[in-house]
């Protein structure tokens, strides 16, 4: 915590933040410059709030030099985690994919995708049984039906299944039929829900909310951690920005930032961090050429047929264009050094 | 929905088009124009999903005309709604402020705030007992203990108790306890809580997500009344931008951005739709020249000493000091009339 | 400037980043804290650039401290400015009002408009003879000739006349026919520009940029007035962001962020700030009753025929209604003080 | 254009608008619907201004359908552009690659960095001579005599160069001693330097602004255009959004987005594009996956001692490494096919 005061700050002022410093129990370092005094606080174990400083007289602005994360950190853990779903991984040296349609719509969708997705060498399915809409009158789901059909999508082409759950009651579902929980964006900061994850033995996927800082990501992943459960994954998806010509804005860079400050593995979604079909195989490139742990996509048999987010979905051809065009660059890639 | 179509589109695939849009149960209306031809589709009675027609070929772009709200349409019901906590109202002539500490600390913090509360003449309460924190090591509320002294405080002073609720559990004891839920900004859509809230009998207060579109906000408030409760407020907190001179960017415009699509009264959060104590004063009058129906505002007895958010609460002397300028403004402000 | 080490920085990184302080004529204050230690920077008469030492080893993090600016501030110059432009002022205890149509479009458009700007009691006229448009084959303006209407509206009404210049031979010409120059915001860090009118006698009136932070917004104030104009008028007219529901996002958080830190005068723009007319009146009012200086509106006595903005143009009845809604609003808002 | 009236426009409301598009010259085409009537428009060669239809009553909402360029679209051309600089291309099937420092501060340095950036088979060379600072105390660059060291790094190296036009008297300059003129982010909406550029025989790099929407970028692109050059290069720098660990947040989805509308070339900078030394390899790596043809990097010979941006450029080594890794991506990317 740094502490800048007024110009004209006098120095009583000074005096009083130092005291107020010392009082809750750290130690302020006056450093008096050319224009104005900075007071340094250290002593404090971890983040101090600025906004208790912001409003005494004299303070003209109080800087937050600590982070408030532990867990997430390479502080912590220099190595990086590698994620553990049976005999798959994410955040080894292969190339994780997870693929399926965005909805589970039919058995006969979801094993048609499916196939595909099994014989392009990928190890994980995805698929929604409780889906996150924004109007209550769009398709919501199959729920413990959908879950029941990726269970068999388990047994017939052994892929993982990484299926989303929205509140503690789909989690007690998602525990009975998935391998990997997903933490949609909407939801990045539904503490509670967080927290219930926290306490599950499976992993986490844990996408980025529409309008995260790096921070905020880093620590709705130290909720989970702080429960318990150290199996995350982060998923960049797009942000919300000003921009039209996609649905959200991928912001490829929070890879490399994510590297620089955390052991956990990061994947990258083209699907919704576009919203266009033509735009995934390029960004699904992009993203393995920034450096990310694996990919998530969305696959349909049929999208123009799709009850949700058809626009987005691969063709099962454009996906096996994907793969084809992802794996060689992932080849060439060096590897990312942990800062 | 209008679907344009490529300046080089075929016929055959303008006449594929208004195929697909015959085989939905639609009716396509082609219109050929100098350069490029546009189809309308009508017939739904609810919006379309443009991405259905985005990937079939010629198709250039589809644009969503319909609006996917029914409820909270003025077309449905055209004159303002009041909502009714006991004998206070809020979207009624009399403005509604709602204030109080940011959480219930102790039993001396919320009675010293509730006293200058009451005695302003505001008839709600605010304080929070669940806190959705950042961090998972920052104050996270007194649970069900605040909650008790919130039922002592409306039974000392009479206030109506306005608290958060994060989650099905505590949506059970703010019943109990409270007089109107609070969804607060990053549950706006917690689908599964908004359903809950959407079956209980309190009112319900809204707020708006960090990055909610307005069709996105009015959707969640959608969600709430497709279960059945009508009786709900918006409250506009303040979006995430670009600008950093704030901790939100209020954007009072959508208060009569509301006002032209929706009955439902729509209050303004001038604390944390600025997170700085010098700029709540100042936007209040804003919002309530900008004809919003109330004001949420955080107060603190001692906020330099509150455990959450205190660079952003009012002393009890500059709480004094807002009721005093919006008063007066609210009374030489017109009411907004219904589009 | 403030200079954070990594958890794990040795002392021999520690002492180089001392030393690279100490070479650049600085002086490093070392602060060891609990997990890492911080280095203070003092000595330094503007800002140092931080990111001379962020890829310096074991450094974390640097953090600027002291601001750019000078002239702008309440630092250099406690008192408020008042700009005069002839007899009228702006920044004094009369609220400004600047109204005219978006573009000068004929003679008899310019005086329609002019005659109920002047009955309004409003000192100033607007109306632009050089519009930048975003699209080359859009409406550009009348150019000289629009400046030569506008000469004769303050020939006949007495109203001062401000009006965009788009470079530097606009500039000139603004010179010979009008009373202030607008810079938009397009141009706000036309660095070239903003020198030349920095060396102009009239005042300037600079509008925010698209996107742009307080501090290049001030910075930008600053380049002016440090060619040696100190008649500067800020002017709020939105900022770019997600939001959909208007053309820009009024930011009215600026106005006291403003004062806080400038003694330039402040005004808003509601009609670029929200692009629809039928938020134009609200806004202004909340303009008002945040503590702006003036309003700048667009008004066109026929806006279904303007060749330009028709959209968010008040008729001439609006305008008069929106001066009724602000004066009383005006007169119950308390003097914002200087900070 | 479609016009979307309300659900309760009455038959005369929508007669009125058909007689407004009529008297414009255009065709209107009513479509009743289930719930309201929408109004096709068609007759129109350009883009008709939505804003004149949004305040005639009983209009819910006017949405522009035609875009308004021409030039730049594959509609026009549908075959790529070739930008030629003498013997070297942009746009072709080689990657173009475009290094060197910020700012031109010395001989010495132009020189190191110039001997690294040829030795790599690049075939441009980039140095500001006049930089758009934000601050007005801030080093503006070198002026002509930065030129005079450019031409020289021209003629020992065989480098094409590539520097930056403020303002019309700088692009006399840069005509003389430069081979293309680099039109900053801040200036993308200079139309004056726009239009001054579109009438030069060399060939435009024209950065996407700050906070530009793709139409907003490809339009200034088509100002130059308009104006005789059709030598345009499109060049992503990343855009301002709420994102804090980097200084821009680099889109990459705008080169997808771009080849589907235009033929003009387009490149990445991951240097502002993300403002940390760091991540400008790994960005850049995704900047060839995604498509992009080619790059344009900072590269300092020192970067400790830079006069400006010191934090994003790249030591030497750093610059080889980034070719070594760009090149294997971009043999193993498969050509994007225009739309």
């Amino acid at each position: 915590m740094l502490i800048v005061m007024k110009a004209d700050a006098t120095e009583a002022q000074i005096a009083h933040v130092c005291d107020v410093i010392t009082e809750l129990g750290f130690k302020p370092h006056a450093m008096p410059g050319a224009t104005r005094t900075a007071i340094g606080v250290t002593g404090n174990q971890g983040a101090v709030d600025p906004t208790r400083f912001e409003n005494l007289p004299g303070v003209a602005d109080a800087i937050r030099v600590s982070k408030p994360y532990k867990l997430i950190s390479l502080d912590l853990r220099p190595e990086k985690t590698i994620v553990r779903v049976g005999d798959a991984t994410i955040g080894g040296d292969e190339l994780a994919i997870i693929a399926g349609p965005c909805a589970i719509e039919s058995h006969a969708q979801a094993f048609a995708v499916a196939e595909t997705v099994r014989r392009s060498g990928a190890r994980f399915f995805r698929g929604g049984a409780f889906k996150p809409r924004t109007s209550p009158y769009a398709f919501q789901g199959l729920g413990e039906e959908g879950l029941k059909i990726l269970a068999e999508v388990r047994e017939a082409y052994g892929l993982k299944i990484v299926t989303e759950a929205l509140d503690e009651n789909s989690v007690d579902l998602v525990e009975r039929y998935g391998d990997m929980i997903q933490i949609g964006a909407r939801n990045m900061q539904n503490f509670s829900l967080l927290r219930r994850v926290g306490r599950s033995t499976l992993p986490v996927l844990l996408k980025r909310g529409l309008s995260a800082t790096l921070d905020e990501w880093l620590l709705a992943a130290e909720y989970i951690m702080s429960e318990g459960n150290y199996q995350v994954v982060l998923c960049e998806r797009g942000v919300r920005t000003f921009a039209q010509h996609t649905r959200n804005t991928l912001d490829l860079a929070s890879i490399p930032a994510v590297r620089r400050i955390s052991h956990l593995p990061v994947i990258v979604d083209p699907s919704h961090g576009t919203g266009k079909n033509y735009m995934v195989i390029p960004l699904a490139c992009a993203g393995v050429a920034v450096g990310a742990d694996g990919l998530i996509v969305e696959v349909h048999d049929q999208p123009e047929k799709a009850l949700s987010d058809g626009a987005q979905a691969l063709t099962l051809e454009q996906y096996d264009q994907l793969i084809q065009e992802v794996r060689p660059i992932h080849e060439v890639v060096a590897p990312q050094p942990v800062a």
